[in-house]
């Protein structure tokens, strides 16, 4: 049977998402050996995002091949109770015969926190990144909007094997400040390596007067990662939700 | 010169507030290392509340005595360079001669975070506490309300020193559902020690059913610590909030 789990990880004490081959801890390896210790037989598990090392999640999605007696019902709470505190399940359920958590995502939603005060924060330390320069988040906002559409991504990443298409589409990019924090909100079809990272570190050079949207569009016209400026820290991104054809999750765990 | 901090932590790695004189890691200790460093001897910082290992803030504040040439507005930065990750100078100025935090404060607010779904999670291990079962919140704002007013806690905490009044005066105790989060918030001119926590661990059983409205005051009114059923876990407590009189807190640090 093929299941599918909606799961949730504090990424800060994570080499990534994917197994590195050399002994890390990732979250694609914890999670691979809780589900083979319930399963007694080695088990791969196929997520839908690749993140980076020190990238959170709170709507990341896996699938993965099981043959045993455990009801659907209770595979949460059995890798619940064998995975470290900083990697959860929030829910799990069966799967057609041929899905596959990262070729059948028709969306992808990724959350960025700038904590943007005088101050550094000690309780957002692990979960936002700290810009202290006032940014000016209606300048970033004009500018996630040359960002926006099927478009060359080429200059803010590159593709998971080379040669492949560059071109993406982006149809929600927002920028908006919660009092001290500020958030980017992005859904694309598909996102190339280090991408959302790439634009947000474009983003906050916007913010801080450096750059103005025309140069964020010149940028991306030129099709060269040599003019992307910066790259934002891990720690600020979040893989909040992937979406798939008619699949709705989230129904089942909330309580009104 | 008298000085006067806002300070955040997160209480995760942190043996409480308050040194305990046996090399563990207190959040006075690292506060008054830090200060110490700066002012070049050692320096005594005297926090508004003593919470627990584990407890958080958001908004505890402090006062020390420092004679150094360090420009008022240029304290939280040297600081924040100093401390840990978990730890942070929210803000800082120049206090009276005589104040205190912790005798001067007119106000103390905590906040207790429960998670309440069908799966524990990841991002909010820290911060908050999981309780699977479903959470009664009408019933337990109900109960609330019986521990809202003047009245004797006796039955919830033990004062800083035997003997010592055991009334207090809470005037705003709230409980609220915010999707899979219900929150309390509590706010008094003091607490006991341990209080919040006897307080939560108290509403969660009304909110599970266990006890009714009725069955708290009962508790209370029998002044006695034996009757206390429950203490909440520490991780999901923060002190979000210390008012003094004629002192407002956060108009500097905050843009819009």
């Amino acid at each position: 049977m093929r299941y599918r789990l909606r799961i949730e990880y504090d990424g800060t004490d994570f080499c990534g998402f994917q197994i590195q081959g050399k002994g890390e801890r990732t979250v694609q390896g914890t999670l691979e050996q809780a589900i083979g210790q319930v399963a007694g037989v080695a088990v791969r598990v196929h997520g839908a995002g690749r993140t980076d090392t020190g990238v959170h999640a709170s709507g990341q999605v896996v699938h993965f091949e099981a043959a045993w007696s455990l009801p659907t019902e209770k595979i949460a709470d059995a890798l619940n109770v064998l995975l470290p505190p900083d990697l959860s399940v929030r829910s799990a359920e069966e799967a057609s015969e041929g899905f596959h958590a990262r070729f059948d995502a028709t969306s992808r939603t990724y959350r960025y926190a700038i904590l943007n005060r005088q101050a550094r924060s000690a309780l957002l330390a692990r979960f936002a990144h700290y810009e202290r320069r006032p940014l000016d988040v209606a300048q970033m906002a004009r500018a996630a909007q040359e960002l926006t559409g099927s478009l060359d991504f080429a200059a803010f990443g590159a593709p998971e094997e080379p040669g492949r298409s560059t071109v993406r589409t982006l149809d929600r990019f927002v920028v908006r400040r919660h009092r001290d924090v500020v958030l980017v909100s992005v859904r694309g079809n598909a996102f190339l390596r280090s991408q959302v990272r790439a634009m947000v570190g474009t983003l906050l050079l916007v913010g801080r007067g450096k750059l103005g949207p025309d140069d964020v569009r010149q940028i991306r016209q030129s099709r060269s990662r040599a003019n992307c400026p910066a790259l934002a820290p891990a720690k600020g991104l979040c893989l909040v939700r992937v979406d798939y054809d008619g699949i709705r999750f989230g129904a089942e765990d909330r309580r009104k």
